[in-house]
């Protein structure tokens, strides 16, 4: 392999405006429209996932279904809408449950005269009962798993939902926070606590292997305090991790629920003896914010980075000549190519590959897949194709670079090639984190670190530069008083008490009360 | 191979209650409920589809899914909300559009005097305008098309969703008709009237095979008379099938829209010469009534019988022995022969196996399985080991034939069984529609086939002996009075007029007006 120029004329020389250092906030929503992975809706706070992102979604659900079912959970699919009884029912039961959903009070649309005094269609045929679009579904499955459950030989439950759940949001960002999004949820029922918190511990650690070898995001595994825990749930356990305004983003959770929600649904068993217990019930789940994740973990300047191993394409190949008595060979040439390249196995499936014969300008095909995130971009000319080599540029090395590879080489070489860019992707994410990670004794220190909160330094507005801090490794004795407080003076909260690592005897740097373990504080979405 | 008495105790004798004879409706209900493929849930027409349903509806979407991708579709992902305003556009555009829906008209829970004046949670944060839960999703699809189309070069645009909607439906049966469904929808977008014709057959055949050919299930593709067409659509066609009780069951359309919902949601485009038209849609779509079309297709008297192509699992192997000390000779036996028959490539997997070492009663393990409809059942004892051989049973050959085969050749010859058995299903089914399908030549005729409307004689209670006629093909000029007619007083329908097949030339049965074609009518699902 030689660097050498490119062939074509210079491309334009920037893509995405404003940069991340000018107004990262912005700069993430151009990123998701340049990259074509979604759009708003003219319904408030539902996006249109395009298909760009939808085959990234589509590669996440494949290898995380195929952990599921390994670890012995099957899927299924419950109702969609929610009895608005069984929410009074959770109401009893659950403190401070989720209150903002959508509530279908009506099921026929009639003419009719409407609140702005014009006719037109209006609600009609009022439901006796209202129903919810399930937010989550714990109390619908937990009705199914109540009939399910019998005896002990029933146990355990291993049961997953793909489904699409709606929460009202104030604020909503595409991927990030949205009204509707797509998830899936594991629910899962045990004869024993260890054996349920055996399986809220396991599938923490899927999301997490998940996280860093597909997604080329490092991950901490912690347990959330008291404050920051799922309603219901007796432990809540979460994956945490670092984006690149130094912002904490929590990835998936995994909730181990006691028999507080086998109390509300009635789940029951008879053990081996006859005798009659509840069930303990974990519920565990990760959605589309973990594209947002991959944004901001990876995304740069030009617009899009995806991790090789779950990129809906591998490599575009490019046709490019100008000359019209060319052109038939030199598209042969790569149709030849793109064909002996789908033949190569990759991270389980084969190489993809988008053959772009569009007729647009050379430079501006170049930048939709450079916002696009496409690994490896490859262009062949009449001048390659004699000399039997394509001009190749990798998504992570800037988009001035690119290199002439000899067409077999570049075959016999690309899964290594991406999976350098797999592990280069992780190790940057990595050294970011741990750059920008600090061990913090005092309470001076932390007020230090973060800074008070300022209030143009919120979501909508921040800016990569102006937020301080990073993760904060501090000893703590949750308290949530405290986490009240520094929520409000410093926009911070307890991300999680780290799973792993090795406990330390230390004092809690707000209330000098004992503490075992450092906990990890941040800014977060 | 030979034919032996089985090892074990005599099954019991009977699995579903009642026959196909004694009551067919209630027989389905009891195949489903038995095959654990489904059931129903506290949200009024709302199923569950439990794990063993769900894995046949996760074969079928993937193997359509690839079938939609060969075919140059992408999917994408649009919000499950469709703004009421968007309706009424439709209205003006589309007569007779789907008025039965959820409506969603508030966004919050709170605490309020509830109808019955007890306390409770109400509905509380009105919308300004109120949300449809998606019945279909053209509109909303529509107006991302009209963004994303905006010159030749943006066509075709051929996208496809897999999702839930809701339809309010007054009477529903587990998969047949329900409240909920998921489904996939097509919806595509081209420059020319031709090619959006083109395309609408393109999915038509694309389903037909589909049915044919992984649903063993024979179909007759046809298209809708205008009494029978979706709304705003300008053709619509559709494949029927011939359930066991010789009623028709349309199993997927596709629509050709013309430019009608291009003109409703704007979806416009220039031209080679900058000249601005409409776009020509279609849209199509198969939904989890395929699993109920299986089901009275396939099942008989004893359960579920799948398909191979598509079991959720091909063999369920049963370890049979009394003994404590070979028990664990055998499993380890049972083990291996299932690790073995993983490595074996089947319908674009590999063969699924369960193993099945449950404490129950092996008369009730058998059952269970031979009522999911498990293409083969293969019991193990001591003394099949020590000859190297397994027990089989196909689940084709009614539950008491059981066969000794050699180990290895079992394994050798697992996939000429599997599909054998998967032609035969098609066979057996296409006998039965040619058996039970009439060419009537007028109307007394048919009214002989058919008889008068019986009034017990609908869904709910409906015998499979009671249901007269099946298939008439007849000579037929459409026309709308015609078929209210024929509705009312036989509860018969115009299925569809096939697209394959001579052209003939004949007088229409009702009113001897000129036909080229026959028709069928059929009562129908």
């Amino acid at each position: 392999m030689s660097t050498q120029k490119p062939q074509s004329a210079p491309a334009p020389t920037t893509a995405i405006t404003p940069t991340r250092e000018q107004n990262y906030a912005e700069w993430y929503q151009q990123v998701v429209r340049a990259a074509e992975l979604a759009e708003t809706s003219d319904v408030r706070g539902c996006m249109v996932i395009k298909p760009w992102g939808y085959a990234l979604w589509e590669n996440l659900q494949r290898v995380l279904d195929r952990m599921f079912k390994v670890t012995g959970h099957k899927n299924a699919y419950f109702p969609l809408f929610i009895p608005l009884s069984y929410f009074e029912k959770e109401a009893e039961h659950v403190e401070g449950f989720a209150k903002e959903c959508a509530v279908v009070t009506h099921h026929r649309l009639a003419p009719g005269i409407k609140a702005d005094g014009r006719p037109g269609l209006v609600p009609a045929g009022e439901l006796q009962e209202p129903l919810v679009v399930r937010p989550t579904s714990e109390t619908i499955i937990g009705a199914s798993f109540a009939k399910w459950v019998q005896s002990y030989r029933d146990l355990p439950l291993l049961i997953n939902q793909w489904a699409n759940v709606v929460r009202w949001e104030m604020r909503t960002r595409l991927f990030l926070r949205t009204t509707e999004f797509l998830w899936q949820e594991g629910h899962t029922a045990h004869a024993t606590e260890k054996e349920a918190m055996e399986e809220t511990l396991k599938m923490l650690e899927v999301y997490a292997e998940f996280a860093e070898n597909w997604m080329a995001m490092p991950v901490i595994k912690g347990e959330k305090t008291a404050a920051e825990r799922f309603p219901g749930a007796v432990n809540t356990f979460c994956i945490e991790a670092m984006m690149q305004d130094r912002k904490a983003l929590q990835a998936g959770t995994s909730h181990f629920l006691g028999q507080n929600f086998a109390h509300a649904s009635d789940i029951k068993f008879s053990d081996v003896d006859g005798k009659v217990n509840f069930a303990w019930t974990t519920s565990w789940g990760v959605s589309t914010r973990f594209i947002g994740a991959m944004i901001m973990t990876h995304a740069d300047d030009d617009g899009m980075v995806l991790p090789p191993r779950l990129a809906p394409a591998h490599v575009v190949i490019i046709p490019v000549t100008h000359k019209p008595e060319t052109a038939q060979a030199v598209l042969d040439y790569c149709t030849r190519l793109a064909a002996d390249l789908r033949e190569v196995a990759y991270a389980g499936r084969t190489i993809e590959v988008e053959l772009d014969n569009r007729d647009i300008r050379g430079g501006d095909k170049s930048w939709q897949w450079i916002k696009r995130g496409i690994p490896l971009r490859v262009e062949v000319g009449p001048r390659d194709m004699e000399q039997d080599s394509v001009f190749m540029a990798r998504r992570d090395r800037g988009h001035k670079e690119k290199i002439s590879v000899k067409r077999d080489e570049f075959i016999a070489t690309i899964t290594t090639v991406l999976e350098d860019m797999q592990s280069g992707l992780f190790a940057r994410a990595k050294a970011h984190r741990e750059l920008n990670s600090k061990r913090i004794d005092s309470r001076a220190e932390f007020e230090a670190f973060f800074g008070a909160k300022n209030d143009a330094e919120d979501e909508a507005t921040s800016t990569g530069g102006s937020v301080k801090g990073g993760f904060a490794l501090a000893h703590y004795a949750p308290d949530d008083a405290i986490e009240d407080e520094l929520k409000t003076k410093f926009a911070v909260t307890c991300r999680c008490i780290p799973v792993d690592g090795p406990a330390e005897a230390g004092i809690c740097i707000f209330s000098g009360k004992p503490s075992t373990r450092r906990a990890v504080f941040a800014k977060s979405y």
